[in-house]
């Protein structure tokens, strides 16, 4: 990979964010707010709540913001409008959502199939679906995934898997996994949390069924922001969602007794969505989609190729603790190296400025968001980390 | 009732709200922000976001957002500290998530009972956790609720009510049902949305199960604020979520593969919560805490009476169309008027600065949120109304 020099200006977009001088290496799980959050939230608070009151959910367009959102996400995601909603739930209640909707799409199969590197809470939702539907959970693992779907792919009713390894940021490809779902009748449902923002996953073109995500990551939307859910046009008059709540609803003020679901992706939606944290997901997303995608990887495969150099460079044995692929194409971005006493090399870290994240029991990650992260600061982490795993020592 | 005489200070509490000079009689739909509410979303975004990153889940208190929000809700709904959490979700997937929980105390019996005049939200999750868990859906009017717990208990797994009905503010004591449900082995859940922060529910002292609430309304948590979940201590390590995300889990940051839940309340937890809204919803309990749900009921009581007294005055015919209780003991925070062409009066009081709202066909609600509502204003709103009225003739 050739990495071209830093562009004059340290940003992409002239988005700025308030990074309190410190390098922000942890956009896989909360990225630095902008600058113009705060204004942002203040137009919401002060010129529409304090001034329109409820009114603000028609005049203000807080009614349509789980589409508004959807829709802008959507460019990220490689879908074309209408198959992307933020209903406003968490990650965990938007996956257990879709998960049941899924599983009802093959009711004859007994069979929910979930990567054991999926994040923790995705086995946990996948468990209890189970449990609730009286299927059968079976957890294999990354490399034996497509196998278990070709040996016993007609009693799998849904297959759940990440495009990105939370832990390693070892990347798979979406498109093999769901063509062969398809060929075996399955259910292909994505957890994107770890690479919505900074991967391209071209949900349409793979030809994906149904996927989920988390606002926070590389999507910036702030701590918990809420989650989405994609649902493909060609699933979205079958899908039948448990949290069918009024905002799902056909006609949601005719305030009927009975629940009737609405076309396309609304269908997803479902109770009164919580606007101040989805103002904080919008305005995250204008600078992202300002670059696009393939930008936005490109950019961030560049930065994590510097940190690499500079770390076979200045410490051969640090580099060769890589728990990732070497190979760009093959991360996210994110990668992770193993070092003993993590936390303690994380809190090192932060002390110099530079903010990463540690997992038990010696994985630090390291991630390189594309808007905030410039290649002087890579060059000065890699510093910070050898002085860094040089005094926990 | 004897109306006192207006207090020297406007509110009870030194709060102040933004209510841009308008008359805010739509605390049982949304309150107005408090005029420091972007203060406190600054210091949150500017001073712990951007300075302390991901480690404001800890350093800042992010992570037991949910359980501090919870611990003061409490306060206001009579019960003491950890049965109340703000897991983060919208109120209809809190809902679904307590009822799968309650269905499952109780395994051994069909029915899965609400109220015919519940919030639609609740009937349409009731009948998809019925579906899902094969019980049956009884619908039963609040008039026959009681006689069908009577005649019919031992059939019934759980039993679903509100204290306020959400069209004409009827209130309806909980004590009775809940003893009701405790005599018959009936799981007894009750949906606060309407109630809380302004009534008092005294759930410990009712000995309630189970409760959820949104938190806007009288909370003041802004527009689709998060819900609440309250679990009585009793029922604490029995329940069984569905939304079994890793905040539930009992160590979520071992990232074990195998859900273990979290002991007490946290159980009620899901996935990541949304800081911001729930920043929201924390900065809006301070005032009503400090002035306490009894003077925040008597208050709105008062201000209720007065209204229908200066109605009755100066227009007993607008009086006459009352859809609410007459006694003020029989009502919750709001009561509601039989109006023809009810938009178009809103949208005339509306113009008049003053907020109420309708729901079809021919309800318009009127809400007396003690915190921002004077009697001064009550007076203008009953002279606006009257005018409205005759202007929409």
């Amino acid at each position: 990979m050739t990495i071209r020099p830093e562009p004059a200006v340290a940003m992409p977009s002239g988005a700025e964010f308030a990074t309190d001088g410190a390098i922000h290496l942890n956009g896989n799980s909360l990225g630095p707010p902008r600058t113009t959050l705060v204004a942002e939230l203040d137009r919401i608070v002060s010129d529409q709540w304090a001034r329109r009151q409820v009114q603000g959910w028609f005049s203000d367009g807080w009614l349509d913001l789980p589409r508004t959102v959807g829709d802008k996400l959507a460019t990220l995601l490689g879908a074309t409008p209408g198959q992307v909603v933020v209903a406003g739930e968490t990650t965990s209640a938007t996956l257990f959502n879709v998960l049941v909707a899924a599983c009802r799409l093959r009711a004859d199969r007994p069979v929910l199939l979930v990567e054991a590197e999926s994040f923790p809470t995705d086995l946990y939702i996948a468990n209890s679906v189970a449990r609730l539907l009286d299927r059968r959970l079976v957890v294999e693992s990354r490399a034996g995934f497509d196998a278990y779907l070709h040996e016993h792919g007609d009693e799998v009713a849904v297959a759940v898997a990440a495009p990105v390894d939370f832990r390693t940021g070892e990347r798979r490809e979406i498109g093999p996994t769901v063509a062969l779902c398809h060929r075996v009748g399955v259910v292909s449902v994505w957890d994107l949390s770890h690479a919505a923002g900074v991967l391209p996953v071209e949900l349409d073109a793979n030809r994906v069924d149904l996927a989920v995500g988390c606002g926070y990551k590389y999507l910036g939307g702030g701590p918990g922001a809420p989650a989405f859910t994609y649902v493909s046009a060609r699933r979205q008059s079958q899908v039948d969602f448990p949290l069918a709540g009024w905002h799902g609803h056909a006609r949601p003020f005719e305030m009927s007794p009975t629940f009737a679901p609405a076309d396309g992706i609304d269908r997803a939606r479902t109770g009164t969505p919580p606007v101040l944290s989805l103002v904080g997901l919008n305005h995250a997303l204008d600078p992202l989609i300002e670059v696009g995608i393939d930008e936005l990887h490109r950019r961030s495969a560049e930065l994590g190729e510097l940190f690499l150099d500079c770390l076979a460079e200045r410490s051969p044995e640090l580099a060769g603790r890589l728990a990732s692929p070497r190979d760009p194409d093959r991360r996210g971005g994110h990668l992770a190296l193993r070092v003993s006493q993590a936390e303690r090399v994380e809190n090192a870290l932060a002390e110099r400025g530079v903010h990463v994240d540690s997992r038990p029991p010696d994985l630090i990650r390291f991630a390189f968001a594309p808007l905030y992260v410039t290649h002087e600061q890579v060059r000065r982490a890699v510093e910070a980390l050898c002085d860094a795993v040089e005094g926990v020592r």
